[in-house]
């Protein structure tokens, strides 16, 4: 068993920095897409051996020290009693717009909770040899669905939404705590040995609002999960003195900003992830590892794991991926082990 | 002459926050509206004495003290050769993704750009009661709509053509520098008594990134320029550091950002202009008198031009807006006089 993913995470000295792949199965993959082929998004989600499989195609190709649980942050809210379609994006059907749609959301227990999600950890344990990282979408990501009903530049529905019906607003995010905690213990207690929270739309709050809504939300759903934690916010440097507050062992950095400044703002005992660009992964080879190398050097000994900063996208080619994933193995041990 | 906008500008001491709203002639105003049932946009933008009258619409309703010259950031573009459409943001029919598609790009003398834009500023200073703002896009957002050929969430084809062709970037920097200060030139020349430069989508890149294309690029259009001068990046409280180092009067602050922050960057010699989230405007009265009191509070006696974070979206009501320019009158006399 590789652990060193979870060895950055728990603070020791590792010899070399781990890595893993946001988004790592996925559609710039040939046999992802052959997969999807004969499945729609939804049902590859929704059915265990399927989604095993797809998680362990990148593994097969690629020298990573993590697996990442295929899935989507917006299935869970299928048990919620939310109907949903993929287009590619989510697509919400009826969007909640007041207490009263609020008032709707079914908060289920643990195991009613996207139970598909459960098999298919059992079979990937089964498989694998690294750790296995769980995941669910933050409050304010799902709520910024729920209620714009479908991505967005900056989800100015939304924002107009915590604005004026504060009540419902807070009630929301109270419930999609509590259903993301129970989830992800859900996913803890069927074999997943780490959890990441993806908040891909933090950025769009101002800090008071993010204090006000989003943060308490976070808070609730980490405070009694007993693995390793890391929460990603995207486009959020404005957030970070806020997101200090969280108590996770990792914080996920996007590409726009700085690893330097997130490690003045989170200190060295925290571990970093990121960031490089994934627009990177699209030019050649030289830049690739000119830029990995940046950030490798960037962060020396300290508590890293690489990654990229936002999903790897569908036009990346793969022979680039396998070749950043060379010069992460070879140049930071290089640094670890100078 | 209302000239409270620009001696507010110039760091004077004054008796009222002035005040005006990105995008105030617009799709929320119905006499906007009656006038595009009857041309489209471009056309709309090239005709001066229709820009003129859709820029006059919103001064007649509401106490504002500047009007911003009826336009798009994409205008001076058709000078320069390229083919665009609305649908409804621009789009571009040939991107331009090789050092070849640059090269091909004309930069023409100052009175040959977008020359309706000169005609239209000529009969809006005959009627106007107050400072005319004359703008143009910073060359990082036109160089996104230029290469990506499209509005997008982050700009991942332009991103990726800076990694891969930095010698096809920064002549295309080079010439949008060039183009775009005399198209601000002849704005100036034309009548402008001010001009803003929008970035808005500077936050979709790194510090290094920005540092290395962006910022060379709107110090140059900056350095020239004999009126007050704003410049505005949205979603942008990363590059900051970098962002300080342009010589300007104003600095425009998005929604998401904090004008206390700011103010500690920028430092008190500035002007900071914002930035009431224009998602507030669909909330209630209570809401809106709320916010807009907290940023005015913030702002104090402080060099502040009070605007939305963000341009106005086509479903603000209309008597919300004149409820909010009502608020910022009353609140800051008594703060500015108290």
């Amino acid at each position: 068993m590789n652990t060193l993913f979870l060895r950055a995470l728990s603070g020791e000295v590792i010899e070399r920095t781990p890595l893993w792949i946001m988004r790592q199965a996925g559609r710039y993959l040939p046999e992802y897409r052959a997969v999807r082929e004969k499945v729609d998004f939804l049902t590859l989600c929704q059915t265990p051996d399927l989604a095993a499989e797809v998680t362990l195609q990148p593994l097969r190709r690629f020298n990573l020290d993590a697996a990442i649980l295929f899935s989507d942050i917006m299935t869970p809210l299928l048990s919620a009693g939310v109907q949903l379609e993929f287009n590619p994006g989510p697509v919400v059907q009826a969007p909640l717009r007041s207490i009263n749609d609020v008032e709707k959301l079914r908060v289920l227990e643990p195991d009613e909770i996207a139970p598909f999600v459960n098999s298919t950890i059992k079979i990937l344990r089964r498989e694998l040899k690294v750790p296995l990282i769980g995941f669910a979408g933050a409050p304010l990501t799902l709520a910024a669905y729920l209620v714009q009903g479908k991505g967005s530049k900056d989800f100015s529905v939304l924002r107009s939404f915590l604005y004026q019906e504060p009540q419902a607003a807070h009630l929301l995010f109270d419930k999609l705590a509590v259903l993301t905690a129970r989830y992800l213990q859900a996913q803890i207690d069927a074999g997943a040995q780490a959890v990441q929270l993806f908040d891909s739309w933090a950025g769009i709050l101002s800090e008071e609002m993010y204090r006000k809504f989003a943060l308490p939300a976070v808070q609730k759903i980490f405070a009694n999960l007993a693995v390793p934690r890391i929460y990603f916010a995207q486009d959020a440097a404005h957030l970070w003195p806020a997101i200090k507050s969280i108590d996770v062992e990792g914080y996920g950095i996007d590409w726009r900003t700085s690893l330097n400044e997130a490690r003045n703002i989170f200190g060295n005992q925290k571990t970093l992830q990121g960031n490089l660009d994934p627009a990177i992964l699209k030019a050649n080879k030289h830049v690739i590892r000119h830029h990995a190398d940046n950030i490798l050097q960037t962060m020396q000994k300290t508590s890293h794991i690489f990654n990229l900063g936002h999903g790897i996208e569908p036009d990346a080619p793969v022979e680039h991926v396998s070749y950043l994933v060379e010069c992460v193995h070879e140049i930071s041990k290089q640094i670890r082990q100078g």
